[in-house]
């Protein structure tokens, strides 16, 4: 399997996250693709290669032009006000805010853009962001290529990113991105399958009218997990999307038969959708000691995750996602990868 | 003129807030009160009076069950979840997230019922934030008695508050309460005049549906200035109330005669309304001097506003807002007093 990476990674560090009241260091680290990167190596999972660097145009099939802009040209605008330090969004839509305009001024469109605060906009965060999707592009083209399944090292991560709001680490969808990519080039179907232990909002909410993208997503559930405000059962999809959307509300303290029996429901369904191409979006934040989460998974689950994705028969798309216990989101990560492999 | 004050605003003390990327001690801060009321004293505007104390139900009238809940349990369960500091969000609704749906997590709920992550629960803020709503019904009650005007200097503010959400640094809108209250004791039409520097939405929220109260604001343009996502001039009010909500954004750098112009113009439209009452949600942060704000009105221009509401002719009620130049925050208010019994 071959394995995309870029070091571009590197230029995006958040200062820093506010976490339930506090200004805290950012879990979202560059250490985390470089732990993942020396275990693929360890474990010589694979050739690794870098990334084709694309045109935005793929981007603009997922993203609002709004968001693409707001992303480059916010830190930049930041200093020009006289602030140090990375752009956050401060305040926010809710009910009876307008959502019909879109802001002009930086901190207006910081919020319109946004759903939380706890993730920068530094100097270089759009170099990082543009080559994460150029990794997920080039694992996509890969597919394209005759390859079996490819993993794209991506950070930072994607998943939470909407058609038009960042947040959760994460600024574009990857996944999403490299899934319309898929579709654009001539696969009929495409299955995402979101094992990252928060729920993959994002995804959900750019393909929830359509029917050529499958979303399955497995989570902390949203009464007890971020991001709160989606990822409930009854989200099936609506419209044309209506029961192509399909998540696993979980809760805190699932091992492995509650999350096993989800997995197998959840690649049953894929199955049945018969999808050309499957993406996942691979977190490995389900361990058992990561620091924000709170299911049970151990180092040998995430070889059993694999060897399940596997029986799909399926080209496969591994996009890195979240995970945060840092010494261990390497062996987890590649687990996957190499239950992939064997199985 | 009678004053209404309550020495329990001090259970309100935020830590800090968020602003611009970095973690600030609040501009919202006890002394803001002290400064006001001590003027007061100084210029002998009149008796100061303690608050009656009402019971929840006059609130209800205008905010969520879920809201008041969340004000009164949520430092308590912030604790429980062994966290220190006072209680913040951190995410929130946006576009494709689920508005239909109470979270039931306390950090759900935090981001379901606010609007930005710099208004702070500590676990005594409840009791100020109760007896900023006393204030402004005692307030009421005086007009009810037959008084020409009073002032609830009321603290925490609360203009920014909406039915079902919190943020900038307001939690219940006082105004907005006791204008239902006079509204239910037999008052038929209430205009309110929001002369803070910033867009009062949360009042004009509250009552944007509604023909019995009519809402002017003259305000930092949401195009520069917060809430960045209401306020503009084509919001007229809806349905019973279009026409009922009238806005004047004003750019940064307004000095007085484009202020007087915009606020002659929303008085002539109050007399024309012929409302039975006058609320005034005081803010003075149109402060030259005021640390957040960019207008630029001098001491004397209070004084003239207040002639200005005066001349009106009204039962006027006047419930204290923002204002953060603390220096001068007594003698701007104040002067809007004076120059209202003066004139
Ligand atoms: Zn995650
Ligand atoms: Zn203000």
């Amino acid at each position: 399997m071959k394995i995309v990476y870029s070091a571009d990674h590197f230029l995006h560090h958040a200062p820093g996250e506010l976490l339930f009241g506090e200004f805290v260091p950012a879990f979202e680290k560059p250490e985390r693709a470089e732990l993942v990167l020396a275990r693929v190596r360890e474990m010589e999972l694979g050739e690794v290669i870098a990334p084709q660097i694309f045109p935005l145009e793929p981007i603009t099939r997922v993203h609002a032009p709004g968001l693409m802009e707001l992303l480059q040209s916010a830190h930049k605008e930041w200093v020009e006000l006289g602030r140090s330090g990375a752009a956050y969004p401060y305040t926010w839509p809710t009910r009876g805010m307008r959502m019909d305009r879109v802001p002009t001024s930086l901190d207006g469109r910081l919020a319109f853009y946004s759903f939380d605060c706890g993730t920068a906009l530094t100097a270089t965060s759009w170099q990082a962001i543009k080559s994460s999707v150029d990794v997920a592009l080039t694992g996509a083209t890969l597919l394209q290529g005759g390859e079996r399944a490819a993993f794209s090292l991506c950070r930072p991560p994607g998943h939470h990113a909407g058609a038009d709001h960042y947040g959760g680490y994460c600024f574009l969808n990857n996944a999403a991105i490299a899934a319309q990519k898929l579709l654009d080039d001539g696969a009929k179907r495409v299955a995402i399958l979101d094992v990252d232990y928060h729920h993959g909002n994002g995804t959900q909410q750019i393909f929830y009218n359509r029917d050529d993208v499958f979303f399955v997503s497995l989570h902390g559930h949203p009464d007890q997990e971020y991001p709160y405000l989606l990822g409930f059962e009854d989200e099936k999809g609506a419209g044309k999307g209506e029961g192509y959307n399909l998540n696993f509300p979980l809760h805190w303290g699932t091992e492995w038969p509650g999350y096993e029996a989800a997995l197998q429901e959840g690649i049953k369904r894929i199955a049945a959708y018969a999808p050309d191409v499957v993406v996942v979006s691979l977190g490995v934040d389900t361990y058992k000691d990561d620091p924000i989460s709170h299911f049970k998974l151990e180092h040998e689950h995430f070889t059993r995750i694999g060897a399940m994705i596997k029986a799909l028969n399926k080209p496969t798309l591994f996009v890195m996602e979240g995970g945060y216990a840092v010494a261990e989101i390497g062996i987890n990560a590649v687990n996957v990868l190499t239950g992939f492999k064997g199985a």
